[in-house]
């Protein structure tokens, strides 16, 4: 029987019990060092969340059965793919947070395009006329009607899209992907997220970074959104270019930026900015709490032992990554 | 030709236009004292927001010809019917808001459900660490699977139906109407809505504010809700009872209210609450913006216009309320 590390506490007791019905699992987290050190060798499988801090390149090189890694995330951007031998297929959890990030993602377009958020804070912070405050938000997004733009249709972008159609919103996306989609008309290519990002009243992010989407939003693309719309991030801050955002909701105060995804700073994704941009009234950020709520369901542990199931058995697993897509992490860039 | 007195300038140019086909637009906003009292006797129907200040019983009892009265509101509390001869009929614009408050409600339902407001504020008031903050939102609720319970379904009742359908939620709804809806449950009486409230993850309340729903919310119906419920307000603040949801805010910390109405004070929706109430964590509100944001879609004007234009024609305008189930405006009282 094959072996499974399980690096997290979180998968639960129904989880754990089926994973054992086709491998030895070792609870990584309860072993000392001694222990992770006595059991690297002898592990074919891994599944993660986040990167094991012991997963170092030394470590890693100790890992001579190691074939299979399944991240309990969506985001394999922390993966140090540079360290893994080639033969290691490593596996997100894409789709598996969909309900949980599309939910926030919903709440994130709602906050902004109402101003929420803004006068919420504002009644609280100061005393003041009841029509002060509503004169406030008269820039208020009605969505009804309007474009909803999105950036990367997986999981989430079908959650969002089958949210803006109840909404009676037109669904355009920008997809590498071939398929078709009922009611959501695919672009691709650069020409393909120009024009969505030029038609949509609202945009949400939801592709991973990769060397490719990094800073993929900067001032040109910024630029183009109109100048009342709404960009929603669940996806990862450093798609986002931090100082152009910043001035372009300076320089535009009916844009509206809303994230629940920071930008990282040596490997860590971090509250702390470059720019105060925290401080613009029409800034709106939650501290990545979709993921934890996600976790909540139960639905990623779910679908991280289902695919490594699929490994063990021999089938092909689903959401293999393209190791050559990713950056390092910008710790050791 | 009848005259229709228009004492707002927010109709726009091409419902007013429509409006002079089937009567003479009198157009109050644009007529001096002396104006107004030459016209009062004149007029044989009006479409008013909120209700003109020269609308007292001494005016009302000059206006002879007066039949209809349409507001371009939904609720029509402020309304003194006392005042009123009973061969006036007052119209309200039900419906005509579903579009802007259905979605500022469901702004305020998942802004709540998922703590937003009160982390973006966290996060601009004070530095902390990224988990800290992470780990405040740890009670967020997820919809999917959840049930939300419509109290009062009408426009605003149906549009949020369709949207909690969308998140995969099961509707359910305290109504006295009659009619089936697919896919929804409609309970009716006292015990309905406490069904309601019992087996709801998030309840709306979305009926008018009349002798019967004053108060409708107290104590006793706050107990009956789930301990970590949210609930929505998007009709008026008097429905629930401020000493009531402030105790029980307190009292329970994982329970969420969410409102974009105030409560009444000599007859006027106002900020400055009874108890400390906008200070509580659990507390997240918009001073009414739904309103405005509703009148930028041009559809309340356009229904009002057009349920005058079926009275002018002799058909039967819609949504005609029975002045004995409203209460007299609180300044009165």
């Amino acid at each position: 029987m094959r072996r499974v590390l399980v690096t997290t506490d979180r998968l639960g007791a129904e989880e754990m019990a089926r994973l054992s019905r086709y491998a030895e699992v070792v609870e990584g987290w309860k072993l000392a060092e001694g222990g992770i050190q006595r059991e690297l060798p002898e592990v074919d499988a891994a599944i993660v969340l986040g990167w094991p801090s012991y997963f170092t390149r030394e470590n890693l090189a100790k890992m001579g059965r190691l074939r299979f890694v399944q991240t309990m995330s969506v985001g394999v951007n922390q993966i140090r793919f540079q360290d893994l031998p080639p033969k290691v297929r490593v596996c997100s959890n894409a789709g598996a947070y969909s309900t949980a990030v599309g939910e926030h993602a919903w709440g994130l377009l709602l906050v902004a395009a109402k101003w929420i958020a803004r006068t919420d804070a504002a009644i609280k912070r100061e005393p003041g006329a009841f029509d002060q405050f509503r004169a406030g938000a008269k820039d208020t997004l009605v969505l009804k009607g309007g474009t909803m733009g999105i950036v990367g249709y997986g999981g989430i972008g079908r959650a969002v899209a089958r949210f803006a159609a109840a909404f009676g919103m037109k669904v355009i996306a920008f997809s590498r992907g071939k398929r078709k989609e009922r009611g959501v008309k695919l672009y691709r290519g650069r020409s393909g997220l120009e024009l969505v990002l030029r038609l949509s009243d609202a945009v949400l992010i939801s592709l991973p970074l990769t060397k490719l989407t990094e800073g993929l939003m900067g001032s040109k693309e910024l630029g183009l959104m109109k100048k009342n719309a709404v960009l929603v991030n669940v996806a990862r801050g450093d798609i986002v270019d931090q100082r152009a955002l910043y001035e372009h909701l300076k320089a535009n105060p009916s844009f509206r930026y809303a994230t629940d995804v920071w930008w990282y700073e040596e490997g860590k994704e971090t509250l702390a900015t470059e720019f105060p941009i925290t401080g613009l009234p029409n800034f709106v950020g939650t501290p990545h709490t979709s993921g934890p709520a996600g976790v909540g369901t139960g639905e990623p542990q779910k679908a991280a032992v289902l695919n490594t199931v699929r490994y063990l058995r021999g089938q092909r697993p689903k959401n293999v990554m393209d190791a050559a897509e990713y950056l390092p992490p910008s710790s050791s860039a």
